[in-house]
């Protein structure tokens, strides 16, 4: 983890759970970024109210007002963050945030699959194309031509219950919008490596594990890992990444998923 | 080809390229099904033209409008083919139907995601559940236990392009928001899979092949291969499946495609 330096990095869905989890550790490091964009659909809203605290007692988080789900929303994020960063590129852009329907393959509605499609899919294409400027900006600023998150990189935080191969958790839920959602966010995460190799920007898919956060304990079970640990996990992953790894699926240990 | 009996049979888009393929081949097979449900969208329309030919020269051939991308309609079209099966089920259901729009990964648009995943997606999830009771109705008056898609199955035709492990044709077609509808078609041919199994229901993905469609000629070069060809194929394949092969991935010719 204290490989990871980053200068620049923002964070959607950093109100709670896995995000807000990114934003601490974050502040936490040796070296912290000069800038934490923690972006949340409603920043003055009770669910922010952990981040609104965090970020006035480090100047260096800027809390961003995001929803996911709007195409709007999105550029005028990208606007903000390109002012706050005065010429200077962003590092790394976590999609974290998500939402899954606790629904059964005989009860889902083209309703839910729309728009848990447009939240966990269709978003994390959009904030690509966003904030490519910016990460394009971070590469060209970065010196060598390997690829790393600390120069730039889009890190698509995925699910195992996005395994096609091998989709965990079927007896338990089948939230099949959410699984296909997450299926159809690893084939992003591919076609974003695949597009933005030449920019010089690292594209993966993160499983964060079965998490202790709400989506984490949606299921009624108690979900094993701590946001602590799995996003210390996930850091660490994030450091170790070179070249090789742009367009891979992997989990918060560092091993490969198959897709 | 010979050994696939199957006495009822639904095909989406069936008013033109594979779809109506798979039309002309099962009335060309030694022992035809009792029923062809043609399916599509504006069954009046120039474009079903042939289709309508084919109808009036065969009684067996009945044409259903159907707009994949309407639930509503989704059920009227099941009601319908319920009516006319008179108690008795449907084999086999090919979601063949499916668009796609020739975009870069800059130009991919909100609109177009949603799109084409709710008619290459959400569409054959849709129409899975409609078609349930008729299926499951199939599987259990038909002797034995063992899968099999003379018994009963769901055939979603997805694509190469789909595969996140290997998505061909990058540097043709970036078409990202297909590629993803594709691979989330692929996880819910697993998710189909899982949950209809203990209906009897036998599920796969299959890969038509570069075919000479309108589809296929969309990125400019000419398909390889033929709508006869690539429906043969995949006709031979149906009718060589079994229990083991439910919720796999396979092309024209047979081979298991990597996720
Ligand atoms: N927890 C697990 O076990 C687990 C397992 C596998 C994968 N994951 C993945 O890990 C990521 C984080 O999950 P989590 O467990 O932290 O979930 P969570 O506790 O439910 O938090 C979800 C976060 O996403 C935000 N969000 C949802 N829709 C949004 C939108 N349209 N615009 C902006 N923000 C939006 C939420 O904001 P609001 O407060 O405004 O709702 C919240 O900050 C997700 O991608 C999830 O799929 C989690
Ligand atoms: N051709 C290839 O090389 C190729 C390769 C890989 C996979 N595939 C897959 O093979 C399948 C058939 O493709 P094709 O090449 O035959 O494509 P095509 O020539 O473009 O025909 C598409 C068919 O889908 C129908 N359709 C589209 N949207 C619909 C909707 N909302 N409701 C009902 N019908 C709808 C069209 O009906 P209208 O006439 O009303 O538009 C048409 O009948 C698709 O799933 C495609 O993804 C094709």
């Amino acid at each position: 983890m204290a490989d990871l330096h980053v200068r620049s990095v923002l964070v959607t869905g950093a109100n709670r759970g896995i995000g807000l989890g990114f934003v601490q550790q974050f502040l936490q490091m040796p070296k912290p970024p000069e800038w934490v964009f923690a972006a949340c659909r409603d920043p003055k809203g009770q669910r922010a109210q952990e981040l609104q605290n965090l970020a006035s007692r480090h100047p260096n988080v800027v809390i961003i007002q995001l929803d996911v789900a709007d195409p709007s929303s999105i550029k005028a994020a990208a606007a903000r963050v390109e002012e706050q960063l005065e010429g200077s590129g962003l590092n790394l852009l976590i999609n974290n945030a998500a939402i899954a329907k606790m629904t059964t393959l005989d009860g889902e509605t083209l309703e839910d699959m729309i728009q848990v499609y447009t939240t966990n899919t269709a978003g994390p294409l959009l904030l690509g194309q966003a904030f490519l400027p910016l990460l394009k900006k971070a590469a060209q600023g970065s010196p060598g031509s390997a690829l790393s998150c600390s120069k730039a990189a889009i890190i698509n935080i995925s699910s195992s219950a996005g395994s096609i191969a091998s989709p965990l958790g079927w007896d338990k839920m089948q939230v099949v919008s959410y699984r296909c959602s997450k299926a159809a966010l690893n084939m992003l995460t591919k076609c974003q490596s695949l597009g933005y190799r030449e920019h010089g920007i690292l594209c993966v898919a993160l499983n964060p594990g079965w998490v202790q956060t709400e989506m984490g304990s949606s299921s009624g079970d108690m979900a094993p890992v701590t946001v602590d640990t799995s996003v210390q996990g996930m850091l660490k992953v994030l450091s170790s990444l070179s070249e090789k790894d742009t367009s891979t699926f992997l989990n918060w240990k560092g091993n490969v998923l198959p897709w």
